[in-house]
């Protein structure tokens, strides 16, 4: 069962392969009819110890078989290792390496390691290859598409950055064996976000699921669709508006708000999944005392997001003042107005900057009374 | 007199204006017809202790003048100071200032200010808007136009860098009374580089002039022409090949040795016109003794850099064996080969990777012996 999903833009079309168990194959997709335009055989491999652990061998010896000369470099496991500092790092690498431009960096797991070796890539001698072989749900369905890369600013995340788009993603569903449940879980976020602002028929499959919650519990048919549908979502947005000029935004529902709540935790006790999950949670109640969607489908979506066992309550120690000063300073606002992507329908959303601060505030803090909401 | 050459490129068309005296009504370009596109009225300039005190506070006036809200950020006066540290400083800055999305970075510099405050708006947010001021003839006529943004690693120039074309470039002639005599002649090889590798009508016309190693001793209407005629060679250029897949690799006349030898000097003594006015001489020589251009041919082009009072002698104190090796790391290498640009008639070159190691030797071994080529 393989899927390839195109992502046409104007300049660098590249192919999505959904394919179980072709990790194994990486070599041949790369150097196969999928893979868009002409490259090199040196390439670097990027990745962190702990997915390396599990399938940086089964890479490598893939890539050496289909003749490219290949080094590897390891980053540690963390956003807090996503600096400029680590950027220099690969950079270090890619020279001792003697990467040239024709050459190839390839991303081998989670959205820190594809967001990093994408600016990487992006950044050396004026920008190189990459390929992107994301290892985390959360990366298969969002990160690895649309060429967003990045690293964080002490002072707030992804402040740093380039689109740089890559010649092939591919997505091999088996390695998600070994990805731990809470990351699943958050990964389940980003395929509940694409179900409310463009895709009713997955979100009813996901309602219509057994669970949604564990790897071990979903149905590699199931896993499939997801991925397929997911990718699909993504490619329909991205390829539509490649450098986020309009359409492109709708992708950041559940995200400005989560963003804040994640930089107030310092990143700590949360992961990026669950934070979009309370964004939608908020965004949901927002659009719906609005009056600009239902009540029901309102209902439905906290549902689902309980179904998949992520969290819909803000922790109680977070400052709302704090919260709505820091979404002034989020890099979506425009002329210094917050902007909010709502839904008005499952499948479908509007973007708004009219949305009153004191109606952020009053949502937020009936989020984080317990039991509230 | 005002010139307004424009650079057409498939996604980020832009204006150059060459006007003497203009630097006063900077904030009327930016926000006149010639300016591609909308921004908002965000604005860090970014540039060097020494340019900023003859320049700094007429380009500031003029920005407020025309409604931007300015602020401004000084990076030290040197390549040494190329790196990514300097660049997070921008970033800081870049942070503190608030700027958005829509908001643009100005640099009022030579060639480092341009690079590095290119390459942080090519990387802040993910890609802002730009406006180069270049203040050096070297920048005016090359730096500034073509996208080429990016700093130093450790073992080599711009190893780090993105493609990011500015928005619009604006060239005041006026501001070269300041120029130091020696970077008047730097940028002078560059102008001669265009008259060899594509435009014999300007190369005639540097023979013909009176003088062309001083700003004092040029006419205002000798550098008009010489401004004109060189940014319409660099942008015949750059729109036909925007990220050097082809036709661009003739830009780097005379560099890949110049580079070689910048680098082996650790950047002391030299500067990066002298590097590539003995560059051109070596490639002069290649080119005439493969049997590829005229004796006479390459006699005219050591007259004009002779006129120029450029060097055409490598230090003595230089390991040809060292410049060698360092060729074969250039970041044009392909597959291994180093890639020379090479003269076969004034106003015309061609590439090659059939030049052989030992008379790269030779060559070079006879420009080292003084009073020798």
């Amino acid at each position: 069962m393989a899927a390839i999903i195109p992502i046409p833009l104007p300049q660098n079309s590249y192919n999505v392969v959904i394919a179980a168990g072709e990790l194994s194959a990486l070599g041949t997709w790369m150097t196969g009819e999928v893979m868009v335009g002409q490259m090199g055989k040196r390439a670097l491999l990027v990745s962190n110890p702990t997915v390396f652990a599990h399938y940086g061998e089964t890479a490598l010896a893939s890539l050496r078989a289909a003749g490219f000369e290949v080094a590897h470099h390891l980053i540690p496991d963390g956003e807090q290792y996503k600096t400029l500092d680590a950027i220099a790092a690969i950079y270090n690498a890619a020279l001792a390496h003697r990467l040239e431009r024709s050459s190839v960096m390839v991303a081998l797991g989670g959205g820190v390691v594809g967001d990093m070796t994408g600016f990487a890539a992006a950044t050396w001698l004026r920008g190189i290859s990459f390929v992107q072989v994301p290892t985390s749900l959360l990366a298969m369905v969002d990160a690895s598409i649309g060429g967003k890369t990045g690293v964080n600013h002490p002072q707030g995340k992804n402040l740093i950055g380039a689109f740089h788009q890559p010649r092939l993603v591919l997505i091999d569903p088996d390695v998600l064996a070994t990805l731990p449940e809470r990351e699943f879980r958050a990964g389940m976020a980003e395929v509940i976000k694409y179900g409310v602002i463009w895709d009713l028929g997955l979100f009813e499959r996901l309602e219509q699921s057994a669970a949604c919650d564990r790897y071990d519990r979903t149905s590699p048919d199931l896993l499939h669709h997801i991925l397929v549908q997911s990718c699909q979502a993504k490619a329909d947005v991205v390829s539509r508006d490649e450098k986020e000029g309009g359409l492109r935004a709708i992708l950041n529902y559940g995200h400005t708000l989560g963003h804040a709540i994640e930089s107030l935790m310092n990143y700590e006790g949360i992961v990026h999944g669950e934070g979009v999950a309370l964004g939608m949670v908020a965004a949901g109640h927002l659009a719906h005392r609005l009056g600009l969607w239902s009540g029901a489908e309102n209902q439905r979506q906290q549902g689902l997001i309980d179904k998949a066992q992520l969290p819909r309550q803000i922790p109680p120690q977070l400052s709302i003042e704090a919260m709505v000063d820091l979404l002034a300073s989020d890099k979506k606002v425009k002329d210094g107005k917050v902007r909010f992507v709502l839904p008005t329908a499952i499948g479908s959303v509007t973007i708004t900057d009219q949305v009153p601060g004191d109606l952020i505030g009053s949502v937020v803090a009936d989020l984080q009374v317990p039991g509230g909401s």
